[in-house]
């Protein structure tokens, strides 16, 4: 089951460079896990911004939102998630 | 050059049926064509909404234009568009 | 799996009373049947507005999508959808 | 009668972990009592959101001004309100 | 108990006058029913605007929806709506 | 002359409570005052928020104007304004 | 007493010329003499838009009301409204 | 040439107040020198907020950029900007 | 003195697909002779979209204002405007 | 490749004015070197407002990705990017 989510990232200004790097080490980690386990199939940056676009394919919504929620970058980010299903109009078979 | 685009079809309530299938038909159409050709790489459906969101791979932001402004159904979309570029988390080689 | 759903109603000066009045009639028997098969599982009246708030309980967003594009007044609707899940306070062993 | 509420918790980054997590466990002790007396009647999670959607039975809307403004996580909660009612096609004798 | 009620109308422009009189004429006949039984508590107008700000005082929110479903005007109108209670500064005795 | 004003206070998270609490009992005091002088003709409390709705009776915007910025706790709010003026099927001699 | 009016003029694509040429007529006219008697005290336009911004000096927001509603081109207007008084820093004694 | 000129002060709460006091102070006298100069041609305060409206008559959007940039209260403001023109229907003939 | 224009062009689904050619044609005519004449300085396309973006170079906003309001498109326009003035950090002599 | 970039830099109030300097001198060398090269064609200032209005001519996306976030102030701004073609009304030969 596919979900989009748009992942904006709000760094504070006077958040500790040493704590932030090291966050987003492990954030990238975590991103790079479970794109090899297939549950985070696509990940692209938008141009100019500190965001992304992801696409999710999970078993459940409980589990998008257990994998939100893990986010080490999560308390930072502001989300904005939609379902998404086959369009009729798609002719990849494995894109749905 | 990959570019997300969202398209949100409006119908208005008194299109002649006829008219709109036939349009429809052509989207079909036009959207297979350019899946077959990788243009447009990737089409999903929102779920509930009469809305897709799409990533296109082109050459250049000229030929975007020219492929969205030739979609059947071009009329009646709103259409918000954003530059996408690989993240640096992301793992896929071909970045989709 | 939970879905909210919020519906707006856009009924045009224009409809034919006839016609909306079947509409309605169609889908008031719809909205039973899924309540029926538990599909639907809570709707409720927004006070003072032509709106309500809906939760679904579905196999997949797959199923949302087929159950909201045969809603019979969905030409005239805005929709709006979230995803639900159990809720760590929650005391309710069903979820609802 | 019913009130659905929907809760933002936004929780400031520079806030005790101690007391937050103090805070925390009050709120569901809060909610669980709530949900004992059937005056909280639904509590669900908004998938990737420290967001709920929750529907109250209440006496009067004093009451209900009463209980929110009770929350331990009031002081870091947007909330939205609208008052519910009965749905002309709902089957559920004790849903309104 | 007290609701606030703020009313826009939006009179399309091809309405037919005739009608549009007969209606108004329906709606201040209601207004005034409503406001001698008391339900109907505060109606003032909004300076420059074809919009009124009321306070309503019912015994439910089902009452409430009765009320504003069963308004002329209402199917050319915006509603918005929101619970009120009593102030703890405020000195009037019946004002909550 | 009336006017809506609508009040929302916004309280930092880290002001001092003391403080606080003596700008709340000297709000009280001015609102009671304001009450009690026919100024200040109307105060509820919006449910489940820090806001409220009041309806003022001055002689002038100038007064108004001074009367809100004398507001002990003006410098947390977010005020709006509107002007009033007697609806034509008002029946209440006193209320415009 | 002084208000800001900001006042959008939307004609409909489909209005009989000789009629709007007609109401713009009555408007200019109308303007004109509210102008004349310090009614209407500023009026420009807003460049490169069917919109003016005006300052009315009135007796009372009911005296503001009767004026707006009057003009000849009200149906096709959207109207925002902001009552002005002196600013502390102001040098004109008669304050425009 | 007239520019519409909304500035909107937001103060930060823990200013330190004796700088603030005198930040005002050459506010005032800078809005006195520009007004005696005909720049500052309007100098409005909106009820109820810590607002004002403005009119500037400059050689240049240079100028009129200067003159802002300039303002000793600029770094607390939010600042919108309309060019204006003579309006067809007015009958001031210095007022464009 | 330069003004950026933002032109988004709305076309009615209904139009009289000649009359709109014709339109056109004089728009693109307009467009042509104004950029000759140094006027209309910059005029690009936003992909994807019915919009322009342009950059004017008059004398006066007076000047603006009549080449905007003789745009044969301009019925069907939303124009957004705004002011542009040199950037301390350009490196252009003229400008542009 | 064109793309319209619109920068609007929020200084805190609390920066420490010595490493502000310092960080505009860097963005003006910055944006300097990149409008000798042709990359940055044009900048301008939004009058009355910390904002700028920018046009980039780029090889690809990624490329415009890659100078935004190597701009020494981007920390303090929001970004707004447009892809912009070739308008088929435009007479200047090098500005698509």
């Amino acid at each position: 089951m596919l979900f989009k989510v748009e992942m904006d990232v709000n760094v504070p200004q006077d958040i500790d460079p040493t704590v932030f790097e090291r966050t987003k080490a492990k954030e990238k980690k975590y991103a790079e896990d479970l794109q090899a386990s297939g549950k985070w199939r696509h990940l692209w940056r938008i141009v100019g911004q500190y965001k992304n676009i992801s696409v999710f394919d999970v078993e459940s919504s409980e589990e998008l939102h257990n994998i939100l929620m893990g986010l080490p970058l999560y308390p930072y980010m502001d989300v904005r998630i939609e379902a998404l299903c086959r369009h009729p109009s798609s002719v990849r078979a494995d894109d749905s």
